[in-house]
């Protein structure tokens, strides 16, 4: 555990105004007895202090006397929605109505955050309610400290298979609160050693606490759950889900649970994937799988989250028939309406593994009797380690627009998840998320705008990318105008930057093995993870309309026919697609092959850029953040080199075709 | 430590004949007082019985009188060379005559592997004296019971960085003595953690009996030394050999260390390598490193053995000026006459490090003043792992017998590191050895051979790769003239197999990077390793000649000119030295690129010949070993297939010329 004091990320509160008088809070239908609200009121205090000076009177006392007085009145009012809010100010004070107490914290935070960003106390106005039933955050942290694919340090809620319990905890409760989240996994999906175990006495305590802390902001625990546990942890020699006894284990085990964690939303199941155990190995299905720990768990209340990242790992390269893009929807899609109805099926936004360009997963919207739930990666696994800049908000939206022509309107994939399309109750998105015991959270500090930004989307898929990121940047940072606009313009831009020097045209994957960052054109192209890119010295590409592996035919007919033809496939994703000739014409009238060029020098180029814009900030920018930042700009820079020339000299020496423009390809 | 009981390797001793007598021994100037001549009766004892089924009766007595008795006289000659030996055999008995205690030991080995190998007592006969006067193996053990390129499970000296001394350190002893191994670095050159301490009091009264143990057979043990030892256990801010201080430090650690270690030989020392401290720290020359050590070391007779693995680790791919082959040479050949007497540097087959194939290092006979010791590996780090089957001593006898043309006459590395060439007494050669705790010592039993077959070498630089595998086979295997003609042929052919199906015409490096096991073509190709092959869509190699790097230009004119220019230069180590067009005519008739297609099919055919081969033994060879063997040969022809598929593909794709044959490419 790091002992320095961390930063408060967007809660920093920067002095927006001076305000001219103090608060009261008055309660009509809530009380300050109810822990939510109570916390509502610690996060008024704490920010209208630091956003105007203006101190919040104790409760029941009015008597400041010599200065304005004004309200925040906090209203029980059941016309609404659930975790909404009604927030509006006037001369008089602030008027918060919602129908929980979850509203109410949310409409203190929007009341915060609109003050952050400009408006006084009497303008503050808006009406919300979340997109998505669920919200949820994915730690991929293992009890040993480490985190699998964290670019941030190591847990701040492990440490040497303890739990660690203290102020950064509730920090982190706040952080997520102010941004609507309302679920955390708090442990990786791949379960092992202590992991197992966190589900037995030794444990209870800690996470009986740590779910109370997360409760108070609105926030349920989730945990991962070792589909092998039967043998684990209860001693089994199977865990075949339609076992009589392995049901009986799991239902002694899962009323142990609630009986000591009653506050626990449920749990998160990767099964069958990447050497876990699952149902298959007992030739059952996913669903049988899911439906057992449902049913189990339904008594208390809670719900099971399946994840659906099922494939064959252990591929031969040599095979071109067997296409790991198609293995969700072959795996899943048949036992659509099989799924009962506290179970959730969680569905990466890709075919893949969060490349920096996927099509989106045919699955979503593809299962239309079947509870739901987008997952996205803010973790920057494939997208630069939080070394390089790659704000992901608008990838994200550009899956949530997505439509899937799984109906006539209501058809996007924003949609689907939020239950909107099935009028489904449970649904919703996660993140892996990308946080550490570093001091500022997210390694690099401009990363926490996906950590916002995710948050922020989730409960309102309105939201577009340059709200969010204009959002951040102002409760972030304390710049003018003119330096938003510049920081506005990086975060932007930044994953296009990205996409430009590393794999072309979705065909994805060429990073270096395990790690995931730094170029290796061929690291996975022999391998056995299914990720190939068939480059050979004519083309480069991956035939997967109806001549070749047939994955375009998993989407609803309009995107099939789309997908399926070179000449209608959108070009951003033509080599995913399609096997093409270097040689073949593209839109912009360049030919693939000097497009690969071109791109790679535009990326680093314009990574460069970037880094010359953040030098240009050093002056409004605290230093210590401010350097911590340029380290990685560098680091970028160096990796954005590798990648051109990387890229470049790999197709050049197997293309032989030369560059247009004369430029040093090695 | 394995507790099962381990395999005596070739010194099982079959039954060779049924003898009809008893031996007693006699002394002539040597006494059983003598610890080594003892072990050397010991021996005698051991391998009679077992090989002839004859007593050896104890000292003084001569009471059998019902059957015949021999008399094995060993006898003080001091015109027989230091270390070498006269056997002969006749009616009465054995003679053997030697000038000092390792030369009776040498000669009773000699006559049980006579003996093993077909001779009777009376036949057996020979007279020799060693080649080299150092003959070392390296191990590469790591006190945490880990080896670094070992594949034969953990460390038998040392575990949980502790030394190990038992039943089998004796064997091992044994066995090194039995082929004329004379010195043993029990540490990794890499000296990290707690293997700087072995020159501290925590390890000295292990290492004395460790050094007796090895005394006794004759075996100088030896250590790596960290070069920042004042630093890492002095507590000092610097290493620099020329620090008045420094060299202070040094010379209490050696007098201590001596008062201690009597026995020790001296030290080996990896410096300013891949990340290892050294001189260049300080600006200083390696010879200024290896010579203050000299100086200190000089007063209790030890060497200093200096390693020439030095060069940049941390290249740009970009840069085709730098050439890691050159490195060797350009920092040791300046200093030629520099080094003191008791300093030899210990300088690697090849330019690079041990691929499987690679012309002779320049530096050997390069360097004229200098002692030089030949450094090989049997640890098969690049050559298969000890799964894939490889005899390396036709390797080695290629690098012997390489005529470096540094003199008229006396000119072949055999000459040069025999001291031969130059009239020196130190040099020889070392081997980073194969060894581990598993039952059988190498992981695969066939790669004993290596083991073997490198003592002996060493020993005997005159012998054949053919008569080195025969005695090996006989010794080690109970087989018909037939079955150990194929074992041998197997043997034989198999170096020139694992060539094949791996990387071609000594381009080398297309291995997994840092594993070593396995292809990837581009895996060190844009890598910081000096490692590339340069291929792209019209051909393939590293120019190396005048127009390139300038390396061939290293070479005695005639080899400098022979591997200058593509016609003359040998045809398997074309790509080594030019880079060349796919289309060009080989000897063969065959183009480049066919023959690389035509070699890899033709490598993992006759890999499947070898396991066949194998398969047809199953009879005549223990279970245990069969199984623990042919279990390799599986993974070897996976290995064989994958590098077959991957090498063929990579070309195909690259350069679109299609297999003259049509068979497969992927």
């Amino acid at each position: 555990m790091d002992t320095k004091k961390w930063t408060q990320l967007w809660l920093e509160y920067h002095k927006a105004y001076d305000g001219d008088g103090a608060w009261s809070v008055a309660f009509e239908g809530f009380s300050d007895n109810q822990v939510v609200i109570a916390n509502a009121i610690y996060e008024f205090r704490r920010g209208i202090e630091a956003l105007t000076g203006e101190m919040v009177l104790e409760s029941g006392r009015d008597d400041a006397g010599k200065c304005k007085v004004r309200t925040l009145t906090i209203c029980n009012n059941q016309s609404v929605p659930a975790e909404g809010y009604h927030i509006e100010g006037s001369e008089k004070g602030i008027l918060v109505e919602a129908s929980e107490e979850r509203g109410v914290l949310y409409g203190v935070f929007a009341i915060l955050r609109q003050i952050a960003c400009g408006r006084k106390s009497f303008e503050v106005k808006e009406s919300a309610a979340p997109s998505n039933p669920l919200r949820m955050m994915n730690h991929w942290d293992n009890m040993d400290g480490s985190i699998e694919r964290g670019y941030s340090g190591e847990s701040f809620f492990f440490e040497k298979d303890q739990i660690i319990i203290n102020d950064r905890t509730r920090d982190y409760a706040r952080f997520m609160a102010s941004v609507g989240i309302n679920g955390v996994v708090i442990n990786n999906v791949n379960v092992k050693a202590a992991a197992s175990y966190l589900i037995t006495d030794r444990y209870f305590d800690q996470l009986a606490r740590l779910s109370e802390i997360f409760n108070d902001y609105g926030i349920r625990l989730y945990l991962s759950l070792n589909f092998a546990s039967p043998i684990e942890i209860g001693g089994m020699d199977t865990c075949d889900p339609l076992d009589k006894e392995v049901k009986a284990w799991w239902e002694g085990k899962i009323k142990e649970v609630y009986e000591r964690l009653p506050l626990l939303g449920g749990f998160l199941v990767k099964a069958d994937s990447e050497g876990r155990p699952g149902p298959f190995t007992y030739g059952r299905t996913q669903a049988d799988g899911a439906n057992m720990l449902g049913d189990v768990i339904k008594a208390y209340g809670g719900i099971i989250i399946w994840r659906c990242f099922v494939y064959n790992c252990t591929q031969d390269w040599r095979d071109t028939k067997t296409d790991r893009a198609r293995a969700g929807y072959d795996y899943f899609k048949d036992l659509d309406g099989a799924y009962h109805d506290n179970v959730i099926l969680q569905i990466k936004n890709g075919p893949m593994d969060f490349q920096i360009r996927e099509p989106v997963s045919p699955l979503l919207g593809g299962l239309k009797r079947t509870n739901q739930m987008l997952e996205v990666q803010i973790a920057q696994e494939y997208t630069g380690h939080q070394i390089d800049l790659c704000y992901l908000i608008p990838l994200f939206k550009e899956v949530l627009d997505f439509h899937t022509h799984c109906c006539e309107g209501k058809d996007t994939v924003a949609d689907v998840v939020s239950g909107r399309t099935m009028g489904n109750t449970l649904g919703g998105m996660a993140a892996v998320i990308n946080t550490g015991n570093d001091i500022n959270w997210t390694g690099d500090d401009l990363a926490a705008a996906n950590t916002y930004g995710f948050g922020r989307l989730s409960y309102n898929t309105d939201l577009s990318a340059e709200e969010i990121a204009r959002e951040w940047i102002t409760m972030t940072f304390k710049l003018s105008k003119k330096e938003e606009d510049l920081l506005c313009s990086m975060l932007l831009r930044s994953r296009e930057i990205y996409e430009k020097y590393t794999s072309p045209l979705g065909i994805g994957w060429m990073v270096t093995p395990n790690d995931h960052y730094g170029p290796s054109v061929d690291g996975y192209e022999y391998s056995r993870w299914g990720t190939y890119h068939r480059a050979d010295h004519l083309g480069i590409g991956v035939d997967r309309t109806d001549k070749g592996t047939g994955y375009a035919q998993q989407y609803y007919p309009e995107n099939a026919k789309l997908y399926n033809d070179p000449d209608s496939c959108p070009e951003e994703l033509l080599l995913f697609f399609h096997h093409v000739p270097y040689t073949r014409m593209l839109k912009s009238g360049k030919t693939l092959i000097q497009h690969i060029y071109d791109s790679h020098f535009e990326g680093e180029e314009e990574a460069r850029g970037l880094a010359r814009d953040w030098e240009s900030l050093k002056d409004s920018i605290p230093s210590e953040t401010f350097d911590r930042v340029k380290e990685r700009f560098d680091l970028q820079l160096n990796n954005a080199r590798e990648w051109r020339d990387q890229v470049n000299s790999y197709f050049f020496r197997k293309s032989g075709i030369a560059d247009e423009k004369g430029r040093t390809i090695y």
